[in-house]
């Protein structure tokens, strides 16, 4: 079986697909599957960067890339979930669980050119009503990052602003030098 | 002189410009004047049938298209403003005042294909944070509207979900009959 944009299936039957393994990433949202758009490098890069910068400032928590995370009727994927270390999931032999059932505790999606924010941020808001603590959506055309907290409005930051992060990540970061990645790659 | 993208100027100097008569209308954010996208026949659509509706279902409210809000340091143009008629200044020939220098009671902006969303939300939470009760981002591609309100988390309305309106419009709208709106286009 293969699928198709916005195949109607439960999430059971979802979960059960050989198409998981594909990349990018099908999520599973309201009874049907999405598919993820394929990065591009601007993308890849800032995700790259994110994920070793968050990890470089933190013990208690670590940024994983793509990881799928299941709860609250949808499965998802985001570009990287944030987890405290302790809420992952361990086997008999000391690894990791497969399947993660739980939000993310910090969800960060960066928007692709021809992605749909309103999607994107509806996925956002999911982890919000289900436990996360922050999400943020950064938008690379835009230089800017939307930032949501659980019953707060959301907030963009620009250039000079410090970025909110949770209480475990110690993490100094204003939207220029977050956008600043980009240029290093020029080198 | 003419208007170029993002050309940095101040707000006084924004509106007192020539091209502020131009459609589709500039405004006047950060420090930069930015045009909205020339309005497709679905956004234009839903913006005649909104307007028309909110204005069947209110005696204290007005609906107004294109209505240049100026407040905060910013100069916007929601697609549709939704003001109370006692908070709209009138001139000594009792006509209404050119000049609207509020946040509307209640934003609606429709997303434009090639529009930056976060520009738009971003817009939606300028008018929050100065006093604005209710914001809409209407996503024509996505069949959503996004809602905004003070000191909340927004809110993705899908389907046959009710839409939320301020007190003094006694609208019942659900996600569904909006978007079907385009479909009576088709006659």
């Amino acid at each position: 079986m293969t699928l198709s944009p916005l195949q109607v299936l439960t999430l059971e039957n979802f979960l059960s697909l050989p198409a998981l393994e594909e990349s990018p990433a099908w999520e599973f949202i309201d009874g049907a599957a999405i598919q993820k758009p394929m990065p591009k490098t601007r993308h890849s890069i800032l995700q790259k960067r994110l994920l070793s910068e968050i990890d470089a400032h933190s013990k208690d928590y670590t940024a994983l890339p793509e990881l799928r995370c299941t709860f609250g009727g949808r499965s998802i994927v985001p570009d990287i979930a944030v987890v405290e270390w302790n809420r992952i999931p361990v086997n008999s032999a000391g690894e990791p669980e497969d399947n993660f059932m739980q939000p993310p505790d910090w969800t960060i999606e960066i928007l692709s050119p021809d992605q749909n924010a309103t999607r994107v941020i509806d996925n956002i808001l999911h982890c919000l009503r289900h436990g996360s603590r922050l999400g943020w959506m950064l938008d690379p055309d835009d230089y800017s990052v939307l930032s949501f907290m659980p019953q707060q409005e959301p907030d963009v930051y620009r250039v000079d602003r410090q970025l909110p992060v949770i209480e475990g990540v110690d993490l100094n970061l204003t939207t220029q030098q977050l956008f600043s990645w980009l240029k290093i790659a020029r080198r």
